[in-house]
This record gives C-alpha cells, structure tokens and sequence, in this order.
C-alpha cells in the first residue's frame, strides 16, 4: 500500500454539520448544478432522505446522526439536556425515511445507546460527529484494502454512485477504484448510468471527472457486453445491507452485474463499512426492497416520455447471493465466503 | 393455434406507401406526438433510417426498399425504366444507412435481383410490396408458432421493441406476445426501459396499451430481480441478425438478458423472419456492432444531466451466443440447437 494523495482523491462533501443545521448538497440537481439545502430540523432531514436530496447508505447514516442532535437542540430544557420521551417521534421519523439501507438504523441505534433515558444534547453532536469521523477513516481503510486485490493493468466496472456524495467522503467501492487509480493498478473505469435515478450518469462520472481518473460510462444493459470484450477484471460496487452469509442488498441491477460477471470469470467486490453488515439477518431473503415512484420511469428530464396509463415495476435495490461475491471489503479486513459466519 | 383477432392485435402501421412517397410514423416522438415523415427520395428513406425516424430491422428493410422505388422513379426513362448504374449511388446510401441489421442488406439484394441491368419501375414497387406483404405474413405466422412454445400461465418478459413499429405489422417477440396472449396463455407481461433509447418506454409499452394487453415496464437492470421472484418463464426478443450457429445481435442487453435467464431457468426465445438469418456468417463474431452518439447517454429529455467533459462507451446492440437461446422461432418453424447448420 501507498499513501493516497486525499487532497486529490478526496475534495467532496455531501453532508456538512454546522452546529445548528445540515447542510446537504441536493444529489438530485447535480451535476448541472451545485444547491446546498440546508436542514434545521430533525423532519427536514427525513424529508431530504425520503426525496434523495442526501442518499448513498453510510451519508444517510450520518444525516440520521444529525437528525437527532437537530431534535434534541429543539426538545433540550435550560440545563442542554434531553429526553428519550421527547425524541421517540423524531427517532421513528428519521427510521421511516427509508427502508433497505441498515446503516440508519444502525446509526440511529449507536444515538438511541448514547441518549439511554436522558442526556446532554452535546454529548449527541458529539456521537453524530464520532461516527462521520469514524466513516471517513473506515472508508479510507477499506480503500486501501480492497485495492490490494487489484492486480496492476486491470479494468474495473462500478454502479450506482458509492462515492465521496453517499459516504462521509472518499467513497467504498469508488474509494476502492480511487485508491487503486492512485496506487497504478487501475487501466480502465467503466460506470453504469444506473437507472432510473442516474446516480452513475450524475453522480458517478462527475466524481470520476473531478479527479481526473479517466472513465467511460456505458448503458446499465451494456455490462455483460463490455465484460465479453475482456476489458473488465473486477465489478466493484458498495452494499445497503449485507446478511451474515454475504448475501448484499445494494442498487437494483448490482443483481444482474453479478450474474453476468461470474459468467465471465470476472471477479466480484462489495465495498461497505461494517455498519452495513445485519448480523440480525442470516440471509439476505428478508431485506425489505424499496419500491419508489413509476415516476422515476416515466418522465425523462422532467418530461414524460410514456404513454398516459403505462404500468410499471420499480424495486430499487435486489439482494446479490454471497454466492456470487468474491470478497466483501470492510474496515475490519476482507471477508469471504462464508463471510460473517454460516446461514 | 385459435385464430388472432388482428382487428384487435394489429392496428398500428409504422410505414405507408402512398404510390410516391414513404410516409414514416417519426418514432423519435412517439408516443407523445403522433408524427409522420414524409419522404420523397431515397436519401430521405436513408436519414430516416440513420436517425431512427424509422426503426426495427423488418421495418428497415421495408423501408430500404422503397427508398429503391423512390430513386427508380427519380430516374426512370420515357418508357418507365431505369438502370442499376443510375440507382447504384442510392442502393449505396441506403446500405450505409445502419450496419448491424442484415434485412436491410437483404431487402437491398432483393431488389437489386429484381432490377437486373435494367428494369420497369412499376416491377420495383411491386417488388418492395411484396417485402412489404411477405414479411406481415411471416410475423403473423412466427407469432403463432412462438405462442405454442408458451404453456398457459406463463409470465414473459420482452426487450427494446418488436412489435408492429419494427416490422410490416403485429411484430416479431411483440407478436408471439400478442398471439399467446389472445390464445390466453399469457398471464404478466413485463417489458424494458430499452436504454438508452428507451424503445420499451416510449414503443412497446405503448403497444401494449393499445391493444389492451395489462403490462408492466422495468428499469433494464431489474429484470434478474424480476427473474428471480419466478414471475418470468420465458425472455422473448427479435433479432438483427443470426449467424447460421444461432448466435443473435440484437439490441444491447439482450446478451445480459439471456445469461441472466439461463441463470434463473427462464427460457429464451428469438422471433425473426427467416431473413434475418444471415447463412454467410458461420458464427456472431464478426458482426459488425454499431456505436451510436454519446449524447444519447449524457442528455435526457433533451436536457444535458451528465458533466461536460464525460467520456462514454455505447454499442447499441450485442450478441448473444447460440448456446443461451432455447429457440428461434421464423416463419420457416422453430430451430433449436444446432439451428441453421454448424459453426
């Protein structure tokens, strides 16, 4: 391993704490354009992770994090300290604003153990802070980890956006390609469009374009074509929840990419901070999948481009089988089958 | 087989020829605006194709062919004929027109074996109506045999689109759909985004709306998902071109389609007429595979949505290897293993 020059790899931030609100960048106008919303109360934060304006499983973890310590300012008495009773609305709002991404729950959890029945609203600033800091250096680690995998002149496939906009920054499986570019392994980057949201087209190739690590984003259905020419030697993707067995939740299509690159003998890495791994869930088989809005699949830019009446099905993430995954990279090491321990 | 009731199941024409011009329902537009393109030269015919005013590789080579009238009459003596060196700069533009379909290369030839050195121009209308005629025909029967693959219940699962848009009418996948679905045997139907031209979006659910059939449209990288929740017993695609070992180009993501059926034990059928069965090509390896234009992965709905400066990859069709494909189904019957002779 070398060290990675971060003041190059690392210049984004989507979520920023400010003491008394949360600035997030809105991930649904970039990036044609750069709008900072900014959330002073715990609801503002469940609404901007409910509408996507923050996404990316450990960001919404840590936008949680914030959530609470925007509730505990608003319910904290004249000594600065807070209740359990007086936070359980916003709690329970915050774990509705999305269902499949643990690291919410997970977040909202280590702020429920911190709080117990009462506590001082800046010992929570301090928790919510703890656990950005602490996605930063895990994500930085596991950057390094997973790169070690990557034989030097190798191509590499990513999807959806797992970069410094859905993490405290750097990214897990962008953070792998960067650490990777970084280190002289890297020949080539591919990334998905990722539909219907775009997070590749948007999110992805900008991040990519923004550290000058040249890469080609193709059509989600262009994968298997692409790993047919022999271009691709790892698909590298970031996971919402992973089960014991291995089994990952993670962006719809993260499925099919697997499928496609065990077909092709190439390999297969989940990138996620150990917070994403649910050692309540022996498999995968009872992750609940967010359905989201025809919308996304009927309008283009705005505009509708389906007939008026058009049905559709929208599951946005679908569980990859730890059958199919090569190495599950988190901040403690690289963990294969049977990962976490057995079904 | 009952009878199709086509006064229901085929009521949308992608070409019309009015006797001295082409007119082309424009599929840029639909299905918001219902346009047609009127085109009176052969060069037209060619831009139309180039540009997807007119798409599907049937309705190419329709098309084709009477871009060939079109010239004939530009450049008929007296006496109503005209000579292959005076339409050889035309057949030339019009087989530069798109390279990967090979019904257009053929509907050329056809014509150029009817034209000889010289020939009468109501011979060369005559012919293209025939194209015309013969490849309805053909669907009509394709769409039949298909359906008998197809046991009662099934749920099915089509790509880009095949129905009366891409051909003289009904359409090829679409068709067997069609078909089994008015001999009852079609439970759910689901079709693909089709990115990123969004065939499946705009065309084939719009198809399906007309005629009634209840539909629902995926994200292309949802279908293993779909597979996977046993919803789908059978992905039925058109076709580009095949080469004499089965392997099939045809729009990019049927190869990812296919690898995830076999996966799942979802079968895979191929509907084409017979001339899209290209018995030069012993195997896919060489068929040529068209690049289209980054923009058409960078904007949508007309507006730009990734950076300037992203860099793109986008090959618009793929092949899929012989060994994945269940059946081909033409008019001439269905082919299985080894389909059209050996490699």
């Amino acid at each position: 391993m070398t060290d990675v020059d971060y003041a190059r790899y690392d210049r984004i931030r989507a979520v920023h704490w400010t003491g008394a609100g949360l600035s997030l960048i809105d991930q649904r106008l970039l990036p044609m354009q750069q709008v900072w919303v900014v959330c002073e109360t715990a609801s503002a934060v469940a609404t901007a992770i409910q509408n996507l304006t923050v996404r990316g499983a450990p960001a919404i973890g840590i936008a949680a994090a914030y959530g609470v310590v925007l509730a505990a300012q608003a319910h904290q008495d004249a000594a600065g300290l807070v209740s359990i009773a007086s936070l359980e609305p916003a709690l329970q709002e915050l774990a509705a604003s999305r269902p499949t991404a643990v690291n919410l729950f997970w977040a909202l959890a280590r702020m429920r153990r911190v709080l117990g029945e009462r506590c001082a609203v800046s010992v929570l600033e301090q928790e919510a802070q703890a656990i950005e800091r602490e996605d930063l250096a895990a994500i930085r680690h596991m950057g390094q980890l997973g790169a070690s995998l990557i034989e030097p002149g190798s191509g590499v496939l990513t999807h959806c956006n797992t970069g410094s906009l859905a993490t405290a920054g750097f990214g897990t499986a962008l953070g792998v390609i960067r650490a990777a570019y970084a280190e002289g392994r890297v020949a080539r980057v591919f990334n998905t469009e990722t539909r219907p949201w775009g997070q590749g087209t948007r999110l992805t190739a900008w991040e990519l374009l923004e550290d000058g690590i040249p890469a080609k984003l193709i059509a989600d259905s262009a994968a298997a074509h692409l790993m047919k020419t022999g271009q691709v030697q790892w698909v590298i993707v970031g996971a919402d929840r992973i089960a014991r067995n291995g089994d990952t939740a993670n962006k719809i299509g993260t499925y099919q990419l697997a499928i496609a690159a065990r077909h092709h003998g190439v390999k297969f890495m989940v990138v996620a901070p150990s917070s994403t791994v649910d050692l309540s869930m022996p498999t995968g088989d009872h992750i609940e999948i967010e359905l989201r809005e025809a919308r996304e699949l009927l309008e283009a830019g705005g505009q509708r481009i389906a007939a008026e009446g058009v049905q559709t099905w929208n599951p946005v993430f679908d569980v990859t089988p730890g059958s199919l995954i090569d190495a599950v990279v988190t901040e403690q090491g690289i963990f294969r089958a049977p990962f976490f321990g057995a079904a």
